[in-house]
């Protein structure tokens, strides 16, 4: 098979990309090693940035997203005493964020594919990134015991952090930045409703939590554990009521406990790879870059990559541009850098780290105060969580 | 002797607070271990904040100040590439700092004894404070071999870091948090008009350099250095040679070099004693917190400090009202931990740390990228160096 553009990965930045290329008229294949039924199954973020939802709106995709999607004006910090609330909208001129699963976003990509004539080939297994130096890089896949090939101009790798696309830059092109955390966050997904309408974020001497929500009536909740916890160790109960003393006496005398539709344990991880383009090879989202949860920015990253990518690939294409491919890396790093201390940022000042002394945490705290009396804190802190400009 | 206020210490801030006590009329003695000469032969800060002006405006003895001090608008942070300008009259509706030396601030202090009739007893030394605890403490101290004694309802520890007044309080009583950091600043005075108008700080790949002054006719540089490394190693060539190449090529273009007047080798330290009061003795000042130079918070937080116990002292005897004094531990230290956390995160910022790594390195130049490009970031900063409300 010969395309413009050869994209690896049918999550939402590989979805994203393909329905873009698509409405500019740039031909596009998507490779998936999973079954569609398996990329819904993965349960991600929740939270959407503006970038996020004006792609699902250029794309003419977001009658669900605005008829299910829960806007929201503000989200809270807690310390154990108080709520700090950060009232995004007024402290960034009417911005919002868009309460909508990560998952329900997938499915609204993938349920237009047949109409946008994007095509998908679920199950390709064994994806090779060859000759990506070249102007005719090509990628191999086995179906169905069946050896496949594309033949493209570019490739996109939207392949996540263990996909083969990045494996394919020589280790010599490319530097790795990595942080790892000292705690997982344990996570619950059950189908009741949330404890507070907006989110709230938890420094508590016990730990850290997180109330989050995918809809009005299924919620989304965290806590922070040592990584050598097991899932098998936290009983939906013992879940329920470690939030209810994390989150605070106020939020604990709204939450509605349920059965967990989900349960696991992930790792949190801050990691870019640089560049995020090496020839005809173009990388999109978590295979470029790993932010932990912290601030939800995982997801909004992808999508201002797709939409840096997007930009690049129509004016080679449509414009004969060779600029914004160029520019690539560099563009999508300046914003990736960004979100990246945001979520670092964030993360330090709302875990507690084995590390960490009397005087770290008594940081924390004078953080914590000092945002609560800042507005220019606030703003800093509302203007990253709605997302920088692109 | 009997009085109603012993202050331990006739630095700045024993000596403001002296004077603000005289100006209320109430009764006080200031100790001074040392000579005055040596008083004034210590090399501080020389940053003054609102606080700082505003006191010895109140005390009518900012003539000197006012003619002599240098009214900043701005300062810059340095990347290795380019300078960041914080506009902080812009951002803060028209707030400025005063660039003044802290040796010339204890002058006008020093030199108004008389005029005001506050009594400084110098080469006061053997200082020890006895029955902090009750209403009728009392302070014995040596003088030319002769034994003498305050006898008071207050005392105050203006002593610094390593004065007796701290340590009258139990063990059992106080918490200190502390943390050390992996370098020293190397400071050097030099009668040499200053390579730019604003402070310079300049976290570059070699390390963190500032530069500032104390006139138009005197400038303070400083660099850091691994705290192994002695003063002797570093001759004023060599030492005007780092400070150009980490300050930048714009900087270093305009530096005069001259001879060191002083050249010295500082350690940086955070530390936060609590509580600043203990039962009739509080303390004011680097007696009860230290803070890394970056930022130069150290002086006008002890003027913080300063200005409570002044309205506490003030209000218990002139009206008397005892709250004042009972809060002021924790209305100080609200601001102290402000002061503290805003020391911590701009030294962190600026100076590269043995254990970081690539990615933590990234971080500090993404931070600065987003500091360059967010209004909101840059209000935050200049809030914090102009000196946030007392």
């Amino acid at each position: 098979m010969k395309t413009q553009v050869c994209i690896i990965g049918a999550g939402p930045a590989g979805l994203l990309l393909g329905h873009l290329l698509r409405a500019e008229g740039v031909d596009c294949v998507v490779l998936e090693r999973r079954s569609p039924d398996y990329v819904l199954s993965r349960i991600r973020a929740g939270v959407l940035e503006n970038i996020t939802v004006s792609l699902m709106e250029r794309l003419g995709l977001d009658q669900r997203l605005k008829a299910e999607g829960l806007p929201h004006d503000g989200f809270n910090l807690a310390d154990g005493e108080r709520l700090i609330r950060i009232d995004i909208a007024e402290l960034t001129g009417g911005q919002q964020v868009v309460v909508y699963g990560q998952t329900e976003l997938t499915r609204d990509l993938m349920d237009a594919r047949e109409e946008r004539g994007l095509e998908v080939i679920y199950e390709a297994e064994e994806t090779v990134l060859f000759d990506v130096e070249s102007d005719a890089p090509y990628v191999p896949y086995t179906r169905d015991g069946t050896q496949h090939r594309v033949d493209c101009r570019f490739i996109v790798g939207c392949d996540g952090f263990h996909g083969p696309s990045r494996k394919a830059i020589p280790a010599s092109v490319g530097m790795e930045y990595q942080r790892e955390y000292p705690f997982g966050w344990l996570g619950i997904l059950a189908d009741v409703p949330p404890c507070n309408h907006e989110l709230i974020y938890a420094n508590h001497e016990r730990g850290f939590a997180l109330a989050s929500m995918r809809s009005e009536t299924r919620s989304r909740y965290y806590v922070d554990v040592p990584l050598t916890d097991k899932v098998e160790e936290w009983s939906d109960e013992r879940l329920w009521d470690e939030l209810a003393i994390r989150l605070g006496p106020e939020a604990a005398a709204n939450i509605t406990r349920g059965p967990a539709l989900e349960k696991s344990i992930a790792p949190l991880r801050s990691f870019v790879f640089a560049p995020m383009r090496h020839g005809s090879l173009l990388l999109c989202g978590d295979s470029a870059h790993i932010v932990p949860p912290t601030g939800a920015k995982g997801l909004n990253l992808a999508a201002s990559d797709v939409h840096y990518a997007a930009e690049a690939l129509t004016g080679f294409f449509n414009k004969s541009d060779n600029d914004a491919i160029a520019a690539y890396s560099d563009t999508a790093l300046a914003r990736v850098w960004k979100s990246e201390r945001f979520s670092w940022s964030l993360t330090k000042l709302m875990h507690r780290f084995p590390e960490d002394g009397p005087f770290e945490r008594a940081m924390q705290q004078a953080e914590l105060d000092y945002i609560a009396s800042s507005r220019a804190a606030q703003t800093s802190i509302a203007e990253n969580y709605v997302g920088l400009p692109v």
